[in-house]
């Protein structure tokens, strides 16, 4: 009898070409796909929620496959994990309905961006917030981050070489919290919504800082949404800078 | 005129052998000495507050040296940056009186232990906290960790190879917070005092983790301190979750 099974992966980006298999480096899909067929001696086709970029991390990617094999559960946990490199970690694994589909299901998707802001850099999180020395205005951000909020065409935050139907995405939530310690701040900014477009968030995120940093009006975020037009948006933002934190189904 | 700068400094341990300069590999201190032999053209000799062993990360190490260039402050903090790899960080530079030595005049010293309580490890911090799979009674480790606290004979808790004067050193706060997230928690132990033998916070911490996992009960901890013998304390916890956080002066 085949079993879908549905995998909650959290892994350090940083080593990888991002999820999908690709021709110029590692996958973080390929080292699980290698290991799940290992483990159960079948061609496992390992599907993923999310295709996240090279560099980009995940505390929740889900992934889901289909199987004859009869491994307990936990056994894909710790099995699984064991055989891993440290940097790809199972959290968890459960049994699912058969027309569970990790991407096709997904209902909304949120993910976290870090940026360090201080005049120096970051050695510890060197590889986990982006660092931008210039002060930031948080108050202009939020004020820019809510034009970002509800439903819109974001064609303009469209990253380049993809095909989609639509570029219309409803955005849910987009909050920015900003702790002072060590002498700077760290801003995390949280996005949650239906689907993102390929590198909306980074160029959002470019965007929003260059708000931060008065390259930018509130009242430009409007007009950039309106041209339609990649040209138009900001900066994209570095990869090591974002988290994909749940796949809501 | 010779001037005494004092430095502030953060580093990602994981690829030095330690802060001091040994045979073995690269350390902390040959990085930014070598740094401040090339900026200055002066045979600069620098001296750290705390020789943190290999693999143990600084968000706060203090080091100090000599020199009659001219250099401005911040021409250290930045320019030091900008030679130095990516996992050592100048924080600030400042100007001290001439006696001021970083070891010597230092009066106490803040240190962090993180570890990650959880069956599975985790993969974005997994050379940033200790991995402790078995479930922790913090009830009990903060009881533990009590007996700790105030003037002891820390012998038991001390290293190998080390000449000390006396083992004797006095703790001021050791605090344990926990913290649930993403279905394990995030165990925070922080170390105040004048100062500490040669891994003695790794082997309290060891030592703690068995009382939390249930294999040492809370009264040992004064019987361990009296026997003034290493075998009697527990297992040496691991550099990576070790941060100097602070000396104080």
């Amino acid at each position: 009898m085949q079993r879908t099974i549905r995998l909650i992966i959290e892994y350090d980006g940083t080593n990888y070409v991002g999820w999908q298999i690709q021709h110029n480096g590692i996958a973080v899909q390929q080292r699980i796909q290698d290991a799940l067929r290992k483990m159960t001696g079948e061609e496992v086709v390992l599907i993923g929620a999310s295709r996240t970029d090279a560099g980009v991390h995940a505390l929740g990617q889900v992934a889901s496959f289909r199987t004859t094999s009869l491994i307990p559960l936990l056994g894909f946990v710790r099995g699984l994990t064991g055989m891993l490199p440290c940097d790809i970690v199972i959290k968890a694994a459960e049994e699912v309905d058969a027309d569970f589909h990790a991407q096709r299901s997904a209902c909304g998707k949120i993910y976290r961006y870090l940026i360090w802001n201080n005049t120096q850099p970051t050695a510890l999180d060197r590889w986990r917030m982006w660092h931008v020395a210039r002060p930031l205005d948080v108050a202009a951000m939020r004020k820019a981050a809510r034009t970002f909020v509800g439903k819109h065409n974001f064609r303009s935050f469209m990253g380049p070489r993809t095909a989609v139907k639509s570029t219309t995405r409803r955005i849910k939530r987009l909050t920015i919290v900003s702790k002072n310690h060590d002498g700077g701040r760290t801003m995390t900014i949280t996005f949650e919504g239906d689907g993102f477009l390929r590198s909306q968030i980074r160029n959002m995120v470019g965007t929003l800082v260059e708000v931060g940093e008065g390259k930018r009006a509130v009242a430009d975020i409007k007009k950039i949404l309106a041209a339609k037009d990649r040209r138009a948006a900001g900066f994209c933002a570095p990869a090591h800078g974002l988290y994909l934190v749940r796949v809501i189904y």
